[in-house]
């Protein structure tokens, strides 16, 4: 198998290269046919490896790309998730190299999408390829690759409701996250959920010359930042009634444990080129992201902001604000506090609109199942060492969804790096991580079906 | 003259509306041409109507129309204050017609610049027209029209310090504010001054993504929200230290005889849209936009504003801030004073970057002078009703600079009326305030020059 990897290295890396070449940007209209162009290219890809049943299926939104091969009915089935679509590029004057033209510089794979989620989720398709061509497939698999995760996965639930019967399975395999490092592989067992909203403030019914009326009529990008100021207390604690009523404290135990983590927060700092770190009192950095809620603004837009100087009173001024949940929150509920809140913290002198966006639920998965511990012994034969289990402060919301519609719990191997730069520019996946995942996949699957039987 | 008024009224107001088409947007370097044509046009106006000396003079920035007619040296001479550069026209799509497309509707002229300060400027041009054609100019006049009013007159100044002989005179006559009414109207004796700065706010050196780092690191729009937010407390105060150190409070005699001046709040808010106005306790509207300080933010902007969502956490957060100063504040003083504030403020976690952009002195002008009289007889003679004195809540920073390098008073005959939307969409003018300045401005020049003999 692994003479196999070896051999076809090359054409496995200029493959995901010329996926990554289709700007398949969900969140932006402009990008359609992209979108759906790299749709076709994974699907064609599956065909290619040897799956059966392959087709693109119609959603309200863009199409979730199926394929499937059962060996033996009698043998257990692993459903494996991702997506093709990629987050926004911009702000695209700060690539080095343009994000839907991959580079290879120093062993990484420069391109928006190359780790998240097309680099991570091809290793699955290369895996597979692997499996078919050795004929060492040791049980059924199926694939669910959809292209509206970073839009929110909005019509994904309604497929899955839709089509328990096609998605029927035994665990549900997904690589759509990090590891600590690549001498210190881990397994993530923790997501937070979210909910995203967008908040539209209106003083004036037009814009209005700030000397005529300035200091006599509200300005609605004072009173928003006054308003969204105030969600927070000194303490850095989030200010809105109940938002913490279902938020589940871990033991000590829990936390002492969480803490031999290797982090090393002057590291940490220099990355970011940061002076001081900034978070909720009484946490840890690693608990600030990942078993604590958060708010915050991921966009704010009002007023004059082109060139040079004008002396406007604005009649709108808008905001993106998304809020990370840990269990036990629900996106419904804390989306509901926060509208109920926002609205009741606006002043007579304005109108307030608050628009929810999507949701996700928090998760945390076992680690004492088969799934899990066969992925933690795949980690160990290819890394060498037995991985870590860690709560990530990232959401896949479909997790628990899954969970709820389908019953089955998912195991995330994870292979990503925090200087994969996800999201921003210069997003890059190392070539050594993705073979890596081309080859730990397998002796999952090995794993598994043994452990299963 | 009133009959040479009313056979020319059609000429006048196309060539306004031939002047309003040229976009003079002075904030946009992508009009610099438009601007210079707009000089160009009014430098070829002022040679028609007779002036002598015409002339754009070169500065650093957008040249400066000069002009003039000497009849007499022993006979007083009156400067006249204008600008022929516009505030930029976004948002575009609220205009019910082009911005520089004029349009003539329910006897207004819709056009950017209509009002301010094109229509006033040119009402001007069209009044010396006037005298010189029927012989009645009664004293020396002098033109002095820059392009750089809406971008703080940045080289006006040094202009002025270098052409102090040029430019010398007995008075300045200024149009570019407004009136109460067309059935009250107004003569402004009062200016507010200006501080205009940029803040940059700088978290981590990338953008991140917000469920990776949610919670860990300063979001610098959560910040700059809370800084901008702590700017004012619940009194609607202005927080920073000294900020009120030098304000001229009113005697409460002067309170009682500007609350005479006609004023319906429930018209106010009504005519915003507006459930309830906003402003510094302890104050009326009316001395809320004239003899008080203010702080807004007049745009802002950061992390991803555009359709969809995106879970970011952006790297940098900014906003446009300008201050509004009344006597004895001073630009120089309060820039430095919120410098020195806003910076700070800022938590260690974020970098703070704050760019003065350009500023302006407050002024207050006398009504026991010749020229305020002159200008009051001349109103009352065109309008049947005397003019109320008023201190407008606007800028003209140059007023004061007039008076500490030329020694020179300025009166403001403005004939513009609040409904008039500068700065905003749908900028207006009346024909009629249009054709009353050009009817009044030669009265002012004729009791003007009585009064001085």
């Amino acid at each position: 198998m692994n003479q196999y990897i070896a051999d076809n290295k090359d054409r496995f890396i200029n493959e995901l290269l010329d996926m990554l070449r289709i700007p398949s940007v969900s969140a932006d209209p402009k990008f359609k046919q992209d979108v759906i162009r790299t749709a076709e290219f994974v699907a064609e890809k599956l065909r290619q490896a040897g799956a059966d049943n392959v087709a693109l299926c119609e959603t309200a939104g863009y199409p979730i790309v199926y394929g499937d091969k059962i060996i033996d009915p009698s043998l257990p089935t692993v459903l494996v998730y991702g997506h093709y679509d990629v987050q926004p590029a911009d702000p695209y004057e700060l690539w080095h190299s343009p994000p839907f033209e991959p580079v290879i510089k120093d062993g990484k794979i420069y391109a928006r999408g190359a780790c998240d989620d097309k680099g991570q989720m091809y290793m699955h398709v290369k895996a597979f390829e692997v499996m078919m061509e050795n004929n060492i497939l040791p049980c059924n698999v199926k694939f669910m690759i959809e292209g509206e995760e970073e839009v929110g996965s909005e019509n994904l639930a309604t497929f899955v409701k839709g089509n328990k019967e096609k998605l029927s399975a035994d665990v549900i395999l997904i690589s759509d996250t990090g590891m600590l490092g690549n001498d210190t592989p881990s397994i993530t067992t923790g997501l937070r959920g979210m909910s995203y909203l967008e908040v539209e403030v209106t003083g004036p019914n037009r814009d209005l010359h700030s000397g005529l009326y300035g200091g006599a009529v509200a300005n609605p990008i004072n009173i928003l930042c006054q308003m969204i100021a105030s969600l927070h207390d000194e303490h850095n604690h989030i200010t809105i009634p109940g938002f913490y009523d279902n938020v589940q404290e871990l033991s000590q135990e829990e936390r002492a444990e969480m803490a031999r983590a290797p982090f090393d927060l002057e590291k940490y700092k220099k990355a970011l080129d940061l002076s001081d770190v900034h978070g909720e009192e009484g946490y840890s950095t690693m608990e600030r992201n990942s078993i604590r809620p958060t708010l915050d603004v991921n966009g704010i837009w009002g007023g004059y902001t082109g060139e040079g100087a004008k002396t406007v009173i604005p009649s709108k001024a808008f905001a993106k604000i998304s809020m990370r949940l840990v269990p036990n929150q629900t996106s419904a509920e804390i989306t509901e506090k926060f509208q109920k809140h926002f609205v009741s913290i606006a002043p007579k002198s304005v109108k307030v609109v608050v628009k929810p966006h999507h949701g996700g639920e928090p998760v945390v998965t076992p680690t004492d199942s088969i799934a899990y511990q066969a992925a933690s012994r795949a980690y160990e034969e290819t890394f060498g060492v037995k991985p870590v289990p860690v709560r990530s402060g990232g959401s896949i919301p479909i997790v628990a969804m899954f969970k709820s519609e389908l019953g089955l719990d998912s195991v995330l191997m994870g292979f990503g790096l925090d200087s994969d730069a996800i999201h921003s520019p210069n997003e890059n996946f190392g070539v050594f991580n993705f073979m890596k995942g081309i080859e730990t996949i397998p002796l999952f699957y090995r794993y598994y079906a043994e452990m299963n039987k």
